[in-house]
């Protein structure tokens, strides 16, 4: 019943959208052009008494004056006049009200606390589902749902996300989608007034288009009953969980922020634990770790193999691979020695890490690719590649050599592999990271900034499998 | 003695290049360029049997070809062939051999391991002192002597560095230059067969154009003298120290990276326990963590105001900042009255973290700043902001008021302040992302890529500060 009453969310048929506006820096122009973007199918009717036209559409001066029936309603209007819009609402037969209207309970503020008892009052007489307020809402690209325009990926794809935070959401899909994430839905929900994180985290955990559940929580409204959604859509599916709050500052930002409360950390350990979720501690640790559970099959076991060019970076390499758990086996004889029949001595080491000059030539590159990935003792690869050393130093066509036979790589060594692309942040290495890395998505294969961000993520990945599959 | 003999290396009149040619992608050519770049005042002779003449200059078949003296030799040539060379440049006055050549002990084979003992004790017996081999040597912007071509800043400045890797030397004059850091000295010294890290640390610590350390160090040479070199450069001036190796596959690198004994973990805990050197695990958390040296007065207490846009990103900054152990005070309330004389309640917390729909209004903006700044209680102030929300949502004149507001701020607050700029990835953000960084660091204002990545450092300094000043 709660499961279908969710799915209807993310079908409605006709959307108003209050405070619709022509002003490109308006969250309202914002919503509007998000959702012609992204193609949505149904009704769209932007709301305000000063405007006839927006983006194309006739506009309304209020809610009462649309035509049609809507179903749902995004409101960009301040606090206290969305209580009298919710009656319009309810008349004109909506079921959903998303609030990106802030002013509510998370200012801390009497007036404000006393509004959100007032919205939630009237939400439950009308019969009104609300999402927020002070958030941005859905993103269901499939369904052309946009919080947002389409600067990102317009593809639906298996990343279902719970993410509080309406900035954390926009980054989220933002970043991800440049680094390879697709999203079946996002839901940024703010104070939670009505729908909660549970309300979501349930919805996730049985929606067929979300394969893996990431999340970002500062608090939470129903305790015991978010203990066991959590628990649920953990052993339906990996969950990802980056917890705001976990000190004292970050717990009393996350108050003023959405209101909520977060928590004490020990309670928020045991479930991690009990659960199996896996924890991340920062939007960039979500997003790294969520990678390798997209692009890689299963890894039975940790040992990596790291190949590159560098003394100082590989010894930096292996550190940070050992540090976080992975194991890095030296070769063997034998295969040193059919690298040693292509590799000159002089400025390589062709231990594990492998570091050789031969990463300039693309057909002995591919060939040390080929051979390190194909000992069996080796279960991924990481290839790392300074963008600057290549191409200032060995020219264009050296780096393009590089990308070339590690995207051949991807396709050929039949092992997981995840490319470590750094730049020493010059202009034009900043432009070429951006080019390369998207080709490397195109190619499913996943990017890294660190070997450090490689190894914390992927030694999650492996950890999760061991005990969780 | 031993101090005026190093001091020598760092000002040759003649040097000589071995190896050095007219293809951009040799060392060779890289050395000879770089030092014309940087303006060397003294002789620069190539050696090339092949060429008449290499970027405008004679070139000489063989050492003993050159007409004048020469005092420094840089050699690009195998390993085995060095040997002959070095009685050659003692027979024309040389005094030291800087080898870029590899091929030595490095290689794990007997014969490279000859090779070097032989090396060595000719050196000793020609009275010529060894830099390397397996290394780029010596970097020192204001004398003229380059280790690369002049990429990145030409400009001499306080830092020096010790860093055994070639790699990672390159990597942090160029990284560190973008980000606001200038050399005193940098010396790449891989193999140290002969001259070894105690000898360039002591140096360091006495050179009066250093007023810090940095060091990257792979393995020891004379553990006794170095932890008394140690002892000595830490009281003199702050040392900054990364060792590579802490792990079983990280010394296992570092051993066939630069022949290094990287040595035990522990060992080096209580090295770093002892003496004060300030330990990172990275080359991004040395640069990260140098820049507060260079560019802050001390901070008393680690008392932080943190100002930004974005409820999550409020959050995430509190707890990065309080996981380091830097404190995030709560507003007063008389501070909030009068943020909130002129910030709306709805969409901004005026907490601490700042979080306010204000920064959109350059005048509010810089209000803010400076009244947050204002507050006794604060020692220093983050700054954070995304540059697409920014660019792309609001308009590219309303990022450029909120660069201009910190720059202004910069002079103004009389605190320290240090920005966070993000970039979701995108193309346009990333060379904004450039442009930007080098506005700030113009401005000697630090930047950083993450609120972690700032808190540890900051944090790094202001114990330093109360522990050892």
């Amino acid at each position: 019943m709660e499961r279908r009453s969710l799915d209807n969310l993310f079908f409605p048929r006709a959307i108003a959208i209050i405070g619709a506006s022509a002003d490109p820096t308006s969250k309202g122009y914002d919503y509007l052009k998000g959702m012609m973007e992204f193609d949505f199918a149904g009704q769209l009717y932007p709301v305000n008494p000063k405007a006839d036209k927006i983006l194309g559409l006739e506009a309304y001066p209020r809610v009462r004056d649309i035509p049609g029936m809507i179903d749902y309603v995004i409101s960009c209007i301040p606090a206290q006049p969305t209580i009298e819009l919710m009656d319009d609402c309810a008349a004109k037969g909506a079921k959903t009200l998303q609030l990106y209207s802030a002013g509510f309970s998370e200012t801390g503020e009497e007036e404000g606390r006393k509004l959100e008892e007032e919205l939630v009052r009237k939400a439950r007489h009308l019969g009104l589902r609300v999402i927020g307020p002070n958030c941005i809402g859905l993103h269901y690209p499939r369904g052309g749902l946009a919080f947002a325009r389409a600067r990102f990926s317009k593809r639906g794809g298996p990343v279902g996300s719970l993410v509080q935070s309406g900035g954390h959401a926009w980054t989220l899909v933002s970043n991800g989608s440049l680094r390879g994430l697709s999203f079946s839905k996002v839901i940024s929900f703010g104070n939670a007034c009505d729908l909660n994180e549970s309300d979501f985290l349930e919805y996730l955990a049985d929606d067929p288009e979300t394969e893996l559940i990431t999340a970002y929580i500062e608090g939470i409204k129903e305790g015991q009953r978010f203990m066991s959604v959590v628990n649920k859509a953990a052993r339906a599916k990996p969950v990802i969980m980056f917890k705001g709050g976990r000190t004292e500052a970050g717990r009393r930002a996350a108050a003023s922020h959405t209101g909520a409360l977060a928590g004490r950390e020990p309670i928020w350990e045991t479930l991690f634990h009990q659960t199996g979720v896996i924890r991340v501690g920062s939007l960039d640790e979500l997003i790294d770790t969520t990678l390798p559970f997209i692009y890689f099959p299963k890894i039975k076991s940790p040992n990596v193999g790291i190949v590159g060019a560098g003394g100082g970076a590989s010894v930096q390499a292996a550190d940070a691979c050992e540090a976080n758990g992975l194991i890095v086996p030296p070769l063997p004889p034998e295969l040193r020695e059919r690298l040693k029949q292509f590799t000159p001595l002089a400025g390589s080491s062709l231990g594990n890490p492998v570091d050789t000059v031969q990463i300039w030539n693309p057909e002995h590159f591919m060939r040390t690719l080929e051979l390190v990935a194909g000992w069996e003792k080796i279960d991924f690869l990481l290839a790392h590649a300074v963008i600057e050393l290549a191409a200032q130093w060995q020219g264009q066509s050296i780096l393009e050599g590089i990308i070339d036979s590690l995207l051949e790589a991807g396709n050929k060594i039949r092992k997981p592999l995840a490319v470590i692309l750094q730049s020493f942040g010059t202009s034009q290495g900043l432009n070429m990271l951006y080019s390369i890395q998207k080709r490397f998505v195109e190619a499913k294969i996943p990017v890294y900034p660190t070997i450090g961000r490689a190894a914390n993520a992927i030694a999650k990945f492996i950890e999760y499998q061991a005990v969780c599959s």
